[in-house]
């Protein structure tokens, strides 16, 4: 049984390394940042777990005694450069809860991470992708930052990431993570908890329809080859074409668009936008790729307008594991009866590329509002509080 | 009748202050324009003129006998900031030819203008609107160009604008303006003139949408407030509408966009854009802009965003004097038999608001590929030629 003062004592003390206002500045390798591990890295001692960094600074807490394998619990501890308190920090400090109520109650140890760089100074899911060796050390290293600043001279300041090995994960036998829901199916219907089945993939296209850049006064209709057009015509084909193979999880954006040279007075001669689809089914993100390209290849015939396309994001949707999620919904409607279900992520988590080694789950915890990635994240103290003690009943192997 | 030759010499010793490349960059109160407007100066007194500059940098040739009225003949020859060889300039030589031509022929003496700051650097048609009396003297000497300078400021280089005063729109019978058509309708049909029947009015928007800014993972299509659905349902709705009120000649452009923040993961919580409207007729105007304003609220109320709009141009369409119209196009058909049509301009013009104080007329030359504001733009010599002729006559009162 979870302490829930200890458990929220933990997540409040963790939220003010790198706090500002009710948010924290923690990215991957700033000062917070490192705070915040070796702050963890003591809590990981006093429960009686070993911490042990490995080369790109994610941060284990083993058990002591044996060799493994061992349940796998945590989620990450950077944030966003303008981040909310809860994301990946809940996941963390639930898995020291999960590895402190196992070792009070004799059951198997449980063993605790907070992954590097889950939110992408350096690309996103770094220290899991590594874990899982889906990226190798020189790659991580080789990444810069925003401003330049490359990976391999972000850890320099870093003296306990000297001497460091990879942690493999056959060290594991499975993992469990909690995070915030990110979005507002749970707060809209006020449920209290969710059991992730899957995690979507998601894919996403550069797109740049060209036409020809003309004077917007002596131009007329009949002879403009306006790319703005064409990407009009698109969203609104798109929104046909990908509703008809959708499913109720299954979303699509046109997030960024660049005309040129978005002047009053000219016809666009160029459109750059991203097209971006997620759905947790690899063959549906299948054929809505297919309807995104013949889209593009018909509108472009349609309004006169040439058109380049790139890949420029391929993630793989991740299904988590039948068993434990058994388990987690069992612990579920043991803590929150009636009150939970099951959701599939529509964002993306370290469970992700480690689910391809091992089995794995998460837990969601509902955001208030939907909102993340903000200084006004939030959850109720008592839905937290049911967040970890699901996690530690999954993790200790008895559910209910 | 022209001499071709020495008008087309002139032309080519204008394109060399200020060359770069096969364009111009001579934009107003630059060393560039100065420096062409005292090369016109010279020009002017060598065919019996004389230079007058008026506060803001216009340079007149007035004729030295008499007090007039005169009929006035220029156009501008300032340029864009990287501007083609002809824009104005066309005007300006085929009115300094004309003023020769009626020397020579012992006729209705033609005084010459060029006006200053036409393309905008400190807002466009500054020069004409000053002298028209729609711009007070205070009004353009505040103002501003994109880097911060104030004209009062650009102007304090040139010494001759020192002791300078208003030039009287009644000195003058009427306007002729040369320049080159800026648009592919002659170019495209193989013709080599234009009468101007009427210059376009324009009419601009700015405009937002506003809806909610969201994870593009996690936040469901159902519940989206995506701005950007927002601007491509009305782009298509006013190609509809504004289709039904249009004619031939009518345009509407959205050329620039704006989303917030342009995040390929994020859902757009915000997008500006302009709406340009230009036609000949001001009650078309007027309903396009009802048509304008009734969509923006349909789309917005059908996609649950809010809206706020500004309009942010408005210029009235110019009518041009019948008779002067009638004597251009007798001149045209006695010069370039059967090659020639009428033409509404899409361009603005200093021609626009001269024709609120005095009959005008303007003449088009054709633009290879309908090409302008751009180094490439050029027209064939035989039919800059052709112009000058066209306007010479149409100054001598004797059409064909």
């Amino acid at each position: 049984m979870v302490d829930a003062d200890r458990f929220l004592a933990d997540l409040d003390a963790l939220r003010e390394i790198g706090r500002v206002g009710s948010g924290v500045v923690r990215p991957a390798f700033s000062k917070a940042d490192r705070d915040a591990r070796l702050w963890l890295a003591d809590r990981f001692r006093a429960a009686g777990l070993r911490p042990v960094f490995d080369p790109l600074g994610s941060l284990f807490g083993l058990p002591k005694d044996g060799d493994g394998p061992w349940l796998l619990v945590g989620s990450h501890s950077d944030s966003q450069p303008t981040g909310g308190w809860l994301d990946g920090a809940l996941g963390v400090i639930a898995g020291l809860e999960a590895a402190r109520v196992a070792g009070e109650a004799g059951g198997p140890p449980v063993a605790v991470v907070s992954f590097q760089d889950e939110e992408g100074r350096f690309g996103g899911l770094i220290g899991s992708r590594y874990f899982c060796g889906e990226l190798s050390l020189d790659e991580a290293l080789a990444r810069r930052d925003s401003t330049g600043v490359r990976l391999a001279d972000a850890r320099t300041d870093w003296p306990e990431l000297a001497d460091t090995a990879p942690v493999s994960p056959a060290l594991f036998t499975g993992y469990v993570e909690a995070h915030i829901e990110q979005g507002a199916e749970l707060d809209s219907r006020g449920e209290r908890a969710a059991v992730v089945e899957a995690i979507t993939g998601s894919r996403q296209w550069d797109v740049r329809f060209i036409g020809e850049q003309n004077h917007a006064g002596t131009t007329r209709m009949a002879r403009r080859r306006d790319a703005m057009r064409g990407l009009a015509r698109l969203y609104l084909r798109l929104d046909d074409a990908l509703g008809k193979i959708a499913d109720d999880a299954t979303v699509w954006t046109v997030g960024r668009v660049d005309l040129t040279p978005n002047a009053h007075s000219i016809v666009p001669g160029a459109a750059s936008f991203t097209v971006q689809w997620r759905d947790c089914d690899a063959d549906r993100l299948d054929r809505m790729q297919d309807a995104v390209g013949g889209e593009i290849a018909h509108v472009a015939k349609e309004t006169g307008l040439e058109f380049e396309t790139e890949e420029r994001v391929r993630i793989e949707p991740a299904r988590m594991d039948p068993a434990l999620v058994a388990l987690a919904e069992q612990a579920a409607e043991a803590v929150v009866p009636g009150a939970w279900r099951r959701l599939p992520s529509g964002a993306i988590h370290d469970a992700g590329p480690v689910s391809r080694v091992m089995p794995a789950v998460m837990v969601f915890s509902p955001s208030i509002g939907g909102v993340s990635h903000s200084f006004a994240e939030d959850t109720r103290r008592e839905d937290l509080a049911a967040c970890a003690e699901i996690v530690a009943r999954t993790a200790s192997g008895r559910g209910a």
